[in-house]
């Protein structure tokens, strides 16, 4: 592409589509004396009238006529979902046009599967708003990072959870209390289970873990665990012993050809940098062969950051930059599967939380267990009991198996003097810099 | 560009130069496999045959013959300062090839005027090493965040002044026995004056500042104090305070059309990001009209961060990205000139601290000297005498004007009971968020 206008329509006029249109008519201005281009937007596509609210925009109603129309040049899907939105952008990369989407349920399912669609006709995707909303990850991945040799990728990528997790340490709430507090400020949705779940982290993780490692991660390589089943109890204790819980998507390099796929509430120490991202904020931690650790952190979420993200996707596709490198680049690869190292051989440290009758040989019979399964011990924090006849006992490991964990978790929660379940969360230490040159 | 081979020529091989060398060798492959081109390294120039030291570079001593050769299709500059390294980038755009270069004092004097040049005669710079080491933060600007409207950008931008405050801070250490401390750990130069004075922060805020307003900053219109007359005293009260101080570069939206320019030690909030940031860790805070407040983080200095950053760029070059990017965005202008708020107009709150006698009246007759400069106090710092006859006295300020602060210090400098002169430090506030749109 280059000088000129580029025709552009939009699919869906929810909240994001809605500030994406309103960007690019408030900012048409700004953009054509930065770039040289006129972007014009030619069509919101939108079904449901009661959303044709951004004053100024050219609504219609049907997808694929807005799509046909010969001046679009660039199909921008906002309508989310693996449905329609799939079925509308395969249409438009069959006519050869250039999409943006920030669909990451869709990316995740199909994303290398389009994206060998759109190479076939000329076309290209542009996808920075599918994670991290409003920071420029992807971009910095593919683009700023491509002589590194990525070693582990550690991040807080969903804003609801993070806001619902926030909550819970610094206020000491409950999980149930969080998440009301979380819709009222407008982070959780109605049903908030993609969210708490953890999935939607993990179709984040599988987009940027793909192009961290240059090959094809889906959501189901993924272990998740969701923060709906914490207990406040635990972010309490990791408190005490120096970390704080947040929901990490991890993508880490293990051994030579493996990566380990993982998204899980996680105890981080209380000074690293991801453990101070508070409320809705994303923040992405990156650990690269030559470049070290580098940190990006930003609004994940919301109408206005995921609107600068699918501008600047826009403006890149009507350069002509985008096109060129999605031509060059052979990014989601649909040809090269990622070696994920099965979740069982992963080592990490551990927090155990037992609750256990006040008497005299418990923690003897616990450290047994774990000794047999060859898991060290690295802190016991045991309070003196109070007027009940239980008492918690937070234990934290060494480096160990998980596989050798949960054997051994299947063990402790037949001794007849703790009451079942032991809660079992992951610590992460920072993994190290330049650690593979 | 495209698909094949690209020849590069590295002029310099000294750390940088090295570092880069040794990536493009051993990363060829892994290169060649994420972009499909192959990246030639033809010739490392280097007058000094001592520094060749990068086993299987194909090093040379004259830079002229090395850009002359008609397979050299990218030039990196890693000589550094204004001199042979401005006419080395001349020579290589005149002949219409593309440089990359990490030379911040070189851009921040003539970038404009070298960025025409390459305009010229179908060229392009990239640049991403010059600010902010391994950090994708320029291309982050110009692309990612091309949508927003920048209403401010403050940043850590100089790991040697980082780190020496971090000592400082942390350790309680004098400024002198910090600067020994950086230079033992080799993140001080022998002669560190163009870090400790803040200029090196000055000329990367000059381009940055100039990148996020889309107008031509020079070093000459920012305000700048270094780090070297900093009282390790200061540094203590500010923690009493609930501030850390950093080295800031400030680039702000005034109004409608002003941007303020500075560099100087600042009290910035101790749950700032910007406040944890320690060692040599460079971090840089934007705030958009519609992503709102992003932060990127990491090692802004060093031989294989910074080549991860160079590497970026010959990468982009080499894909035909940059070369289009450069086109047709008016990077680095010569003709629109910003519009630099006088020092004196800045509104912000300030940190004082005076030596008084102890004796009373004497904070009356301060508090009367600011009032009657139309400044209100915050805060109030003083302790009982100790065996001195002099008391420290800490005052903290509403937001007040820099105009007016410097003349009631010329003031309070006069009254007989203080013992001259006063420390006057800035505070900064975090800028809103959204404050634009």
């Amino acid at each position: 592409m280059g000088k000129g206008s580029i025709g552009i329509t939009i699919l869906g006029s929810g909240v994001i589509g809605g500030g994406v249109a309103t960007v690019l008519l408030q900012q048409r201005k700004l953009l054509a004396e930065r770039t040289g281009i006129d972007l014009e937007l030619l069509h919101v596509a939108e079904l449901d009238r009661e959303k044709h609210t951004v004053k100024g925009a050219p609504y219609c109603t049907d997808a694929g006529v807005a799509i046909d129309d010969p001046r679009t040049r660039i199909v921008v899907e906002l309508i989310g979902g693996t449905g329609a939105a799939g079925q509308l952008i395969e249409r438009a990369l069959r006519l050869g046009k250039h999409v943006v989407t920030a669909n990451k349920s869709l990316l995740a399912l199909r994303g290398p599967e389009l994206f060998a669609l759109a190479r076939e006709h000329h076309a290209c995707v542009g996808f920075e708003a599918s994670c991290a909303g409003g920071i420029p990850l992807i971009n910095s991945l593919i683009s700023g990072l491509v002589a590194n040799r990525i070693e582990a990728l550690v991040g807080i990528v969903n804003g609801t959870c993070n806001f619902i997790l926030t909550q819970m340490t610094r206020h000491g709430l409950s999980y149930a209390v969080a998440l009301e507090e979380a819709r009222k400020a407008g982070f959780a949705e109605a049903d908030p289970t993609l969210d708490v779940s953890g999935r939607d982290a993990a179709q984040k993780l599988a987009i940027l873990a793909s192009l961290a490692f240059d090959a094809r991660a889906a959501e189901s390589d993924i272990f998740v665990r969701g923060i709906d089943s914490l207990d406040a109890t635990d972010l309490k204790f990791a408190g005490e012993l120096g970390y704080v819980v947040k929901l990490l998507a991890i993508a880490q390099r293990e051994g030579k050809d493996r990566v380990s796929l993982r998204v899980h509430p996680t105890l981080v120490h209380a000074d690293d940098q991801l453990a101070q991202v508070g409320g809705s904020f994303n923040a992405v931690s990156i650990y690269g062969n030559s470049v070290g650790h580098v940190l990006f952190y930003g609004r994940g979420a919301g109408r206005t950051p995921t609107a600068s993200a699918v501008v600047s996707d826009i403006v890149q596709i009507a350069l002509g930059v985008t096109p060129l490198a999605f031509k060059q680049m052979n990014l989601l690869p649909r040809d090269v599967k990622m070696k994920v190292l099965p979740f069982e051989d992963l080592q990490s440290r551990y927090y155990l939380r037992l609750t256990a009758k006040d008497e005299p040989g418990v923690l003897a019979q616990v450290t047994k267990v774990l000794g047999m399964h060859r898991i060290s011990l690295s802190a016991v924090l045991q309070r003196e009991a109070n007027a009940s006849q239980f008492v918690p006992v937070v234990i934290t490991t060494h480096q160990a198996r998980e596989g050798d964990v949960q054997k051994a978790l299947v063990e402790i929660d037949k001794i007849k003097s703790l009451r079942p379940p032991a809660v079992c969360l992951r610590i992460i230490d920072p993994p190290k810099e330049f650690g593979g040159s």
